[in-house]
C-alpha cells in the first residue's frame, strides 16, 4: 500500500527465487506446524511435512536443515503479532483495556493467523523447548510491551494478570470453543472483557 | 472421618480385592494420563502403560478391557472436583468471586489434583474425544454450576465469562507457569482476580 514497499519486486508476477522461496517455505512451515501440534516431535518426519506440502523433501532439507530448523521456523511468532500488541499496549492508559482485547481478538479472529498461534499453544503442550519459546513470546509480547507502558511499581504483575485474562479468553473463545464466550461478537467480547483488563491495568489491586 | 464412613473395611490392613483394585487401578490410570497427555493416543500402549505402572499388561486389559476403557478412566474428573465447584458456586453473591478463586487454587495447589487437571488439558490438546469430555466438564461444572446458582437472564454468559478468566488463571500459574503470576502466593492470587471475577457474577455488563 502506498510509496513505501519494501520489497522492489512486488505481486504475483514475480518469479525470482525470493517471491517463491516465501511461497514454498510458506506451505512447508505451514505444514510443519500442522505436524508439530498434532503429533508432537518424534512423531513428524521431514518426509512426512514434504508430503503433507507436496514437494520435495530435498527442499525441507535445503530450506531448514534439519527437523530442529523446522521447528525453529514453526514457532516464529506470525507476522506483525509483536507489533500489533505493542501498539495496543501503548494506548492513553483509560482506553487501553478495551485496545489490548480488540488487538487480541481482532489477530485471532483472522484465520491464518489463529491457526499459528492455535498451533503454536498445541506444539508447546507436547515439546518443551516449544513451551520455552511460547514463555518468551509472552514475556516479550503481553508482559513486557504492557508492562513497559505502565509507570507503576507492580506493572509486571499487573501486565501478568491481563495476561491471565487474554489467555483465558484465547483458550475458552477460540482453541477449546466452549460456552456463550465461544460465539459471541467480537465487538461484545470487547465490551465485556475489556473493563476486567482495565482493572488489572490501572485498578486498584 | 467420623461415624458415617462407608466402606466397610477401609485402611491399609483391608487387602480384599476391592482395596486392592483401587491402589492397582489407580496406579496404572495415573501413567495411562501421563502417557496419553504426553505422547498422545497412537502412541500409548496397554503395554507401555503397563510397564509405566509396573504392572502385568494382563491387569490392564483385566481392568480397564481395551485402550478406550483407558482413556475413558483417564479422563474422569478428579474425586470432589464437581462438589468443590458447585460449593464455591453457592456462596453468597457478594463473597462468590473470590470462593471461586479459591476452589481453582486450592485444587491446583494440591499436587496430585494438578497433575490429573494438567494431564486432562493435554490430553484434550491432541485427542478430540478427550477435548469433547473437558467441554463436558467444564459445561457441567464451572459454567453449569456457576450459571445455576445465578439469578440474571445473561448467566450463561456470566459463567462463561468467568471460566474465561479461570481457565486463563489455571493455564498461566499452573500449566504454562508464566510471569509474577505463576510465583506469587495463593491468598495473593485470590484478593487479584476474586475482584474480576465477581464483575463477570454480578457487576454491570
Amino acid at each position: 500500500m502506498g510509496p513505501d514497499k519494501r520489497d522492489p519486486l512486488p505481486g504475483p508476477s514475480h518469479r525470482g527465487p525470493r517471491g517463491r522461496r516465501g511461497v514454498l517455505a510458506e506451505r512447508i512451515v505451514r505444514a510443519a506446524r500442522r505436524s508439530f501440534a498434532e503429533h508432537g516431535y518424534a512423531a513428524t518426519t521431514l518426509r512426512r511435512v514434504a508430503a503433507d506440502a507436496e514437494v520435495d523433501m530435498a527442499l525441507v532439507s535445503y530450506y531448514f536443515g534439519s527437523k530442529g530448523g523446522l521447528l525453529e521456523a514453526a514457532l516464529a511468532p506470525p507476522e506483525g503479532f509483536l507489533d500489533q500488541i505493542a501498539q495496543a499496549a501503548a494506548t492513553p492508559l483509560p482506553e487501553r483495556g478495551a485496545a489490548l482485547v480488540v488487538a487480541m481478538v481482532g489477530m485471532w479472529d483472522d484465520p491464518d493467523l489463529a491457526e499459528i498461534l492455535r498451533s503454536m499453544i498445541l506444539t508447546a503442550d507436547h515439546i518443551p523447548v516449544a513451551m520455552d519459546r511460547l514463555r518468551t513470546l509472552f514475556a516479550s509480547s503481553i508482559l513486557l510491551s504492557v508492562s513497559d507502558q505502565l509507570d507503576d511499581p507492580e506493572r509486571f504483575l499487573r501486565a501478568s494478570l491481563v495476561a491471565s485474562q487474554m489467555v483465558g479468553l484465547a483458550m475458552t473463545r477460540y482453541v477449546w470453543r466452549v460456552g456463550p464466550i465461544a460465539t459471541i461478537p467480537s465487538a461484545q467480547v470487547v465490551t465485556l472483557v475489556g473493563p476486567n483488563v482495565q482493572r488489572y491495568l490501572s485498578g486498584l489491586l
